[in-house]
């Protein structure tokens, strides 16, 4: 018989939010008068902006005609997207990133779970806790994380980074020493930014220390401080120890278009081994390529209309963020994120669990939120709210929570 | 220093396709005067038909207004698509398959790379030879292929089933017992295709034997003989041992929309382990979903006006399947293929090996085709042509042919 990969058997549950998905259905089916207020996965709910809107009706009708159809893409990404990228995105920024090494694909959750491939199995991880869960569980679908202990809610082959109250959320260089270190800033799900000079120390000790950095800036539209940096390459030495994912889904609300990139510079080698070659080759092997029509609307947002629309875009789930975070405040929660991020963190009330603060509010102010025990063992006795609402659900869901 | 996955260092130069793309250039490049015919990688040239791009559209406009709009999917796909895909594609052929046994995906190619995750280390794969190349690399960078022999051609730990002349290109049973079996049919490159009665003497001896079918019926549209099954569940006991992959690509022409999905039957289990669920798993954790767009299209495949177009699109193509056919047999050349399938296999003339051949055409006749031995060792001596130009092009390469 042949046998399965025994890693997967080793994942407790369901992906958290598949599990928030599930309980919220559940709670619809059995209350079909109940308007639910959802405010916790990561998804916008503002539709895609004029000028992405024309691109994408353009490039369908170039599908339209023989003479200007598109079958597949460069494996790697259309040349246009990625020179785009690198001029706006790092060039603009000071950022030393060429055109041939951003690597178009369908989003950063795609790349955040296949780049681990690139690395042995016997490396070790360091992520934050509380984290994003496709760090770890990738990980632990591919044997490197060794056991799960319920009680604590850790692997023990993981150097878990925790990021607390104390600490402003942002963790502490680790004690031990990582082959690679997760790192997501603007953070979800805390909200916390790093600054420029805290993210140089982080660089500089993955290259002292032979350590890969993956950094996750999938919300860097959201920074509205000076001293946060956009982007890992704004740190002297970068090229040579980090991989920068980035996603188009929570500026221009890709999320269900599918578009992101990965960042892998030509100086990131072990040895004679290039990771870019390698992440270049897994693209050729595994990958065919994102749509031309996803690609065109990817090119749409760097253009002066579109920057202007995402631009607004960004403001609008800002103002939301906001008006959460004044209103707990307000209502005398302490609360965290939500100035260089969409993502408010709040601290349960009254001691509750993460869990029991969920059903709490699913069950008494039909508002869905995202327990912060399901990111990490020090997610306990938080929670997030995401500003991706429409500014009158942010009101409502404020009200029904201020009249518990 | 961290290390990385040693396995991807073993593969042989890049993957096969990357390869004749940079000749084709270096070549153009060189000879900017030349018109070249690409009848070389599978790719589609028609453009999407009139009832695609309808539905592209409209599922655009839906994106436009925070009514409609779509954010992220669900991770296996749209029911309505997926409720279709059962309908349309299994019952309507007396297949017992369901909805939620379809994983809705970015494309075969993506599946077929990604599905040998669900597989432990030690498990051992038979392919084809020739054969499409992802199915091998893929599991060369997973570490199931022991060490590559230069000289053959061959991987130490891959069970080899060659398809030849002598067996009319339909392998054997394999004389070792793997554990994973990956088929192709109608077949890539050969164009070869499987009775329904052969097919079944694989599903016994996969049942028999306690190993995994992973079927590849991308091509299935292109079918046009009545013993010819069109999915593997239309033999019995298939959904105990069989996975099969689909594709939009080469029916609806959607190499560039990418779309594409996955059977993976809940009878599939080893001991208490489901690939059903673990294959769910894979998707929650590190794919995001098909875009909405794109499955709205994939959706317009199966209305009676969205069939009859892309019926037009298989007879097109394989009107060129069968010029290229009688052309090359006129011309003295053996050829194989092209009756069930829009790929002509033949033998490249003189003794010349299949890049030789490749060189020569690409030199003399400015035709772009693909080298037998790309595909496997068993493919030196014979080359591929795809019937996925227009028909000028397909009549203007024999033309050229015929003048060598």
């Amino acid at each position: 018989m042949y046998k399965v990969n025994e890693n997967y058997l080793k994942l407790p549950g369901s992906y958290l939010f598949s599990t928030i998905a599930k309980k919220v259905a559940a709670f619809a089916e059995a209350n079909p008068d109940k308007k639910i207020i959802r405010l916790g996965i990561g998804d916008v709910t503002q539709p895609l902006t004029p000028p992405i809107i024309a691109a994408l009706h353009s490039a369908v009708d170039e599908m339209a005609s023989a003479e200007t159809f598109r079958g597949y893409a460069p494996d790697l990404g259309y040349a246009f997207l990625r020179e785009t990228i690198a001029r706006e995105d790092f060039a603009a920024r000071g950022c030393e990133i060429y055109a041939d090494e951003i690597f178009v694909s369908d989003g950063a959750k795609s790349d955040s779970g296949n780049i681990q491939e690139l690395f042995d199995g016997s490396c070790r991880i360091a992520v934050c806790d509380p984290v994003y869960p496709v760090y770890v569980d990738s990980n632990v679908m591919a044997g490197r994380t060794g056991t799960y202990d319920a009680a604590t809610g850790y692997w023990s082959d993981v150097i878990y980074m925790p990021c607390t109250e104390a600490n402003g959320f942002v963790a502490e260089l680790p004690k031990e020493r990582p082959d690679i270190i997760y790192l997501c800033f603007p953070n979800n799900p805390t909200g916390a930014a790093i600054r420029r000079d805290e993210l140089q120390r982080w660089v500089d000790y993955a290259n002292e220390n032979g350590c890969v950095i993956i950094y996750d800036a999938a919300y860097e539209a959201y920074i509205s401080e000076e001293n946060v940096p956009h982007s890992v390459y704004e740190c002297e030495g970068a090229r040579s120890c980090a991989i920068e994912i980035r996603s188009f889904s929570k500026n221009a609300g890709f999320t269900g278009v599918r578009l992101g990139y990965t960042v892998v510079p030509k100086d990131l080698k072990c040895g004679n081994a290039s990771l870019h070659d390698m992440w270049a080759r897994r693209h050729g092997t595994k990958y065919n390529g994102a749509p031309y029509i996803m690609q065109k609307a990817g090119e749409a947002c760097y253009t002066e209309e579109g920057r202007k629309s995402i631009r607004g875009l960004v403001e609008f789930y800002m103002k939301n963020a906001r008006t959460i975070y004044d209103g707990l405040k307000d209502m005398g929660y302490t609360v965290y994120g939500g100035v260089n991020s969409p993502y408010i963190w709040l601290k349960t009330p009254d001691g509750m669990t993460s869990w029991e603060f969920f059903d709490y509010l699913l069950e008494r102010a039909n508002v869905v939120g995202t327990p912060g025990s399901g990111f990490g063992p020090n997610g306990e006795g938080f929670f997030r709210l995401t500003a991706f609402g429409s500014y009158e659900n942010s009101l409502a869901a404020l009200e029904r929570i201020r009249s518990l």
